[in-house]
Formats: structure tokens, sequence, C-alpha cells
């Protein structure tokens, strides 16, 4: 598979998974326990990679499996991240409101060409950079709160602390994204059986999850196991699959393209689903969604889009003869 | 001079130009009448213009002077043009709010693009295409009304006469700069002569113009002449002056740089306005005007920079010796 069209319905699964999350709330709310659905998703992507897995198995040659201990350990890692990350995020919440950590959110973009390019040492061109720089201008310019009664001054009147804590989640988040690619390109190991790695960790640190909060409230509710399933409905079933699906679609381009076609996915999900929300939920459209989403797709051009259909391209040795100068010269006015 | 300078100039000087407009104003309103202005502005640019002539004359060889009719009759050309303009501006006005009319105003960055191409047959290169659409997706960005009671939907929902005639209004802006370069480089004749030119008639139309306005109000307050400087200080002098000088920078260019250039110098002009505006007004800063800000370097960056430092160059003829191909790898890391 091309890793455009992997990314490509990232990006519309992503997008979905908005609308989906919306359609199942009811009376603005959530009847099922939210913290439920990553846990499924994640149970629903180990099983999904473990048919693979079998199913590779029986063919020959065998998938690769790297089972050794100092292999394995390093699996677990992602999920302690996202760990360290949900804390933080909620520490920046105590900071400031929701609509300055949703404009922060957008650093991510920034932070993961960052920590693609220093600990990948993965090389981007100049006009790359200042791509990953207009993603982030141009899906922070989509959010901007347009009119009606957001208050003047919110974005910049935020303490210290709640800027500095949003930043490392934004360092965060792009370390776990920029560590799984590592993960999964180290070596040649059968995907499926990295998958199979990833989410027996991440469905264990989810059980861990469901677990802290029964703790939290006391078990009153009695424990996550007994009411797991309490509000789903067809709907909510769809919020787990949607989301088990798009995690696996990430693993993919982690191990077969890179972080930064899964920025451009996610962002350019974001954009659809307000896009959407429009049309759906009868969301006013803002102009600001409008600018955002041309800034977007400019840099959607300039990040992908080979050089030479971007510049006119000089000659780099002189030419000899006059026959050899007139061939560059018409491909020029070609591109 | 090199032409960034006098860019660079032109920038400075029409940012001030808000700044001082806003200084000469007393109690939200004009003491004098600001149709003298740009009057005054035309007969100091053709004095200032006459003065560099005469002084042109004296040296030899003389300034390449082309003086008959059928040069002479395209020089009022600009000042109709820009009397059609004002009048669809009236126009526009009539059928959207003042907002929508400023954000609609970016529109003449891309219409002098397309015209630049079209009559002045000058060829862009697709990242050149596309900084010119983020340019005006910045200085619109910044723009935006962010907060308080703003109407949401007065950008979406003015009568489709009102876009016409601001789609109209941008041809026409954009029509008057492109033709104003045809005018300056269509021959070698002096700047001097060809500024005393388009500054008599431009003279001209705007005294029409004062006279217009007399007989509108049927001369009420008395011939324009005899209250012309009324109400003014020294503040209103140094408007005159500044609006002068930057005609003469804009003349400059145009003769030496392009359309192009000045749409940047003024466009940079708008964004340096409203910083000042935060420093000297104190004007609430915008996220969205720190996001236009750095859409339109990127921008400024993107038109201007030579493509060999924005992207990895290929070699275009294949090396033949490996000494050959060493030079052009090594060039390239310095880029």
């Amino acid at each position: 598979m091309r890793w455009y069209v992997v990314a490509s319905l990232l990006t519309v699964l992503t997008s979905s998974q908005g609308i989906l999350t919306t359609l199942s709330q009811s009376n603005g709310g959530y009847k099922y326990d939210y913290a439920t659905v990553p846990f499924l998703a994640e149970v629903f992507k180990l099983l999904v990679s473990s048919v693979f897995l079998w199913r590779e198995m029986q063919n020959s040659p065998p998938p690769k499996m790297t089972m050794d201990w100092k292999s394995v350990r390093l699996y677990p890692i992602p999920s302690i991240i996202y760990l360290i990350h949900n804390n933080v995020q909620f520490a920046t919440l105590t900071y400031v409101d929701t609509s300055t950590y949703q404009i922060m959110g957008n650093l991510k973009i920034v932070t993961t060409g960052i920590l693609f390019r220093l600990f990948l040492k993965r090389k981007l061109t100049n006009l790359q950079w200042m791509a990953i720089i207009l993603l982030a201008v141009g899906t922070t310019t989509s959010q901007v709160k347009g009119c009606g009664g957001a208050s003047c001054d919110s974005f910049f009147s935020s303490p210290i602390q709640g800027y500095l804590f949003g930043a490392l989640s934004a360092c965060l988040s792009a370390l776990a994204g920029v560590y799984t690619e590592f993960l999964m390109k180290k070596n040649n190991d059968s995907l499926y059986w990295q998958n199979v790695q990833l989410y027996t960790f991440g469905s264990i640190f989810n059980m861990g999850r469901l677990l802290m909060d029964d703790f939290r409230s006391g078990f009153e509710e009695g424990p996550w196991w007994q009411r797991i399933f309490n509000g789903y409905n067809m709907t909510t079933w769809l919020v787990v699959l949607n989301l088990g699906t798009t995690g696996l679609l990430v693993s993919w381009l982690m191990k077969y393209a890179d972080n930064i076609v899964k920025v451009y996915a996610t962002s350019m999900a974001m954009l659809l689903t307000m896009v959407l929300s429009v049309i759906l939920f009868n969301f006013k459209p803002t102009v600001q969604l409008f600018l955002g989403i041309i800034i977007c797709m400019m840099s959607l051009h300039m990040y992908f889009a080979p050089p030479s259909t971007l510049v006119d391209l000089p000659l780099t040795v002189k030419p000899v003869s006059e026959s050899v100068s007139e061939v560059p010269a018409e491909r020029k006015t070609d591109s």
C-alpha cells in the first residue's frame, strides 16, 4: 500500500472520530465511562494484530520476531511517555483555559519536526521547515475564536507556568511519536509482532488507568470490569472501532512512512472535522477556518511536492556546447 | 540604490503614514479637509521631480525625454484608473461593512500577481505564486476581528454585489499598479521626466476632485483654494510630506524593481503599523496578528530567497568524473 493512501485513510478516520464522539454524546455528556474507550481500542488493536501475526506465521518464511528482553523492554516506553503526557496535560489545564490549551496544542507539529531532526537524524530542507511552521500556523489560525463572547486577552494573559507546561506537553507528545518511529524502524521485525508488543503494554497501562480511577472514586460504582459496557450503544462501539483502526494505521505509517506524514494527516483531519461540523452540526463557518485551510494546503504542497515543480532549477554544471545549453532551458519552461 | 533599501524605506514610511494620520486627528475626527492631503502630496511630488529634472538637465549628456503627444497621453491613465477605482470603492462600501471591505482589500495582492503575469508577461515560479497567495492570507489573518462585539456572520453574509464590487476594486487597484510599471519601463526616459508627467496629471485630477466636492456642497464653505490649509498643523504637514515621499519611492520601484516588491513593502507596512499601534496606542495584541506576521515573513522568504537556499537541488547534468560530482555536492551543504 502507498503511504499517501494510508495517510488519506487516517485523515478521514481521525476526522470521523471527532464526529462520532460528538454523536455518541447524549445531552452534551457521555452516558458511558469515556476512559473505557481507549482501553477497548487497545484490546481491539491487540486482537487484530495477533490475528495478522498468526496468519503470517503460517506462511513461509515465518515473520522476523526479535523476542529477547533487551528488545521487548523498549515497547512499554511509548505508553509510559503517554502516561506522563496525560498528567502534564492535566497540569497545563489548571493554568490555562481550554481555548489557549487547544491553540498551544499545535506546537507539537513544530516539536515533532525538531525531535525528528535531532533524534532520527532526518534532514529537512529549509522549505520543509517553513512548511512545518506554516502547518502549525494554519491549524492555529483555523482555531482562533472569531467572535461572540470570547475574551480578548485570554491567550496572552495566562501565568507563565501554563505556557511552560504547554511546551513540555508538546515535547512529550512529539517524543512519543518520534520514539515509536524509532522503535518500528530499528529492525525489520514483522509489523504485527511489533504491534502485539506495543498493544499488550498499551492494554495493561490503560487497564491500570481504569483501576486508578476506581481507587480514586473508592469503588463507589463497583470495579471497572463490572460496568465497562454500561451506556454503550452502536455509536460508542463505532468510536472504539474507529480509534482502534486509526491506531493501526498510525503504526503502519511509523514503520513505512514517518512522523511528519502522520502530523499532516492528523492536522488535515482537524480541518476536515471543522468543515464537517459546519455541514452536519450547522456550526458557523469562519473566515479563519477558510484561511487556515488555504495555509495548510500550501504547507502540504511545499512539504511534499518535488522541488522541481516549485522552483526553476538552475544548472549546477556549466553547459559546454550550445546544444547542451538549449535542453535544460526548454525543460525549465515545462516545469 | 538597491531595491531592497528603497522597499524597506517605503515600508517604514507607509507605516508612519498610518500612525501620523491617527496622530493628526483630534477627538477622532479631522479638523482639516482630508481631500487636500493627496492634492498637496501630488504637488509636492511634482515640485521635487521638477527640481531633480532641472538638475539633470544641467548635466551632459542631458536626460532622455520623450515629449511627443503619443507618449505624453499615456500618463493621465493611472489617474483615470484611480478615479474609477475610488468610485468602485465607494459603491463597494454601500454593500459591505468596513471590516469585510478591509479583508477583501487583500485580494489586490493576488490580482496584482495575475495582472503582472498577464500584462507584463513576467513569469513566476509555483513557489512564488504560493508566496503571493500566502501574503494575502497572512495580511487577512492579521485583520480578523478577534473578540468582543464583532458579529460572527458579517463576512459571509454580504449581498453578492458587495463581493463583485470588491473583486472589481481589487482588479482596478492592480491594473493601476501594473500599468504604471509598464509606463515607467517602456522606455529609458529619465525617471524625473516620467514623474513630472505623472504628477502633473495627478495634481490636475486631484484638483478636479476638490472642485467636485465644492460643487457637491454648493460652495457652502467657499472654494477649496480659500480654505485649503484650514486646520493644518505640523502633523498634517508631515502627513503630506510622508505621502509625497512614499509616492516618489513607489515611482522609483516601478521603474527599477516591480509591482510585487511594492506589494510586499506595503503589506509589511500594514503589519508594522499594527505592531506600532500595540506599542504606541496600547492596542491589544491578538493571536491573529502574531500568526499573520509569521505567515507574511514565510511568504517574503519564499518569494525572494534564492531557490538553492530553500531546496536541495538535484544535478541537472549527470556528473562525468568523480571530481566533478564532488563539487556540486559540497556546494549543496554550503547553501
